[in-house]
């Protein structure tokens, strides 16, 4: 693959996932629809607990959430009354082909309540992701998160499950 | 635009908004007066409080400073009993012409005292920016703090405003 | 130097340290050995304490600890009783030459027990290094931590020192 086409795909990946955040920090949902593929994965089994080194899985275990608007329902729900800081650190990204591309993303969040001042969680990890272009634009096709902690502040938050939903 | 140029613009662009971190938090403000352009305005009305979601603005307004020297001793002023720790990520840049580009950047801080273990403020926001090329090098034209929430840990630091000045 | 080969190398070695960072915090030891190069130099004697403005130096001093095989048995000995998390921030990079490059970039760690749980550290400072292209793959030739500040949080952990090792 030509170098300079990779390096212009690489640069839109980052600024895809930074317009991912943004939209998903500044309330913008109907922003953050247009980051994610149609047919988009979010897979965040592991994103509500962790894994402690030689122990066994602790938290919450997160839904496995298929397609964009299933992906903006689920989103919008779970932060109903919250609001949340997501940053996101050192995006390795491999280009796969002319419209195919994955990559992991280091991450932080804290989510607050609506007044942005009620502590709800603090954690960081890493998104482990795949990206598509679809209609013109580069997209998340799909996305994992994992954590290396996620400390509950509170109980008054919740990740959303199948169950729950 | 050529997509090399414009992938080069966005990389010292950057690089620009990495040296302005550094040279703040390493208190090297002679470096720091030549991220900013001659003319340069930083509003930082939006910087020293927050805005609930369905509420009204909590926090003091801070100021509207113009000009490099202007927002040099302002600066220079309000850490004189502070030292600081900026972070940025996720910076989406886009250039409008050869020598223009608008973008934002994600951002957190830590202020302390000068001891570096007082703490006074935890912020996070974004930082929305125009950038020109001046005398050679991308500098900073214009940039607008907004929080996503800002805790003040200490009432010993304050950001100077008009009146205070 | 060509821009296409500078913006190239640039990208290559932010995913560098993207893995540094990575292959740490995922405990990949054998994947983090070849982010060095074989007579790498990691220079910690200012990274486990901090310097107040006006003030003197407070805190342990780090070792300098030469080699690739040596910089890995340090890491596993210092983290084999902790986990870590390490984000890096704003990386500025200038390429020397086809096989050489500097950069300083920002980070931030917490330091933590097995439990993910458990808070030990919480520092943030920049990392000063020199890179080199070397077995084909730029890799980290010489890294000198430094902290704007070093929170610890607990007794339960240290930076094991060439006396200590």
């Amino acid at each position: 693959m030509d170098n300079l086409v990779r390096l212009l795909a690489i640069e839109e990946i980052k600024q895809l996932k930074g317009r991912y955040f943004r939209f998903m920090d500044t309330r913008d949902f109907d922003g953050m629809a247009s980051v994610f593929c149609k047919n988009a994965v979010f897979d965040c089994t592991e994103g509500a607990g962790v894994l402690p080194v030689g122990g066994s899985w602790k938290g919450e275990r997160g839904p496995i959430v298929r397609g964009r608007d299933a992906i903006m329902d689920w989103i919008r729900d779970s932060f109903r009354d919250a609001t949340s800081v997501h940053h996101g650190h050192c995006h390795e990204i491999t280009v796969d082909s002319a419209t195919e591309a994955h990559g992991v993303i280091a991450m932080e969040d804290h989510i607050r309540g609506l007044n942005r001042e009620t502590r709800l969680v603090h954690g960081v990890g890493h998104y482990h992701e795949r990206y598509r272009l679809e209609d013109g634009a580069w997209r998340i096709a799909e996305t994992k998160l994992t954590r290396l902690f996620c400390d509950w502040q509170s109980q008054d938050f919740r990740v959303l499950t199948p169950e729950t939903t």
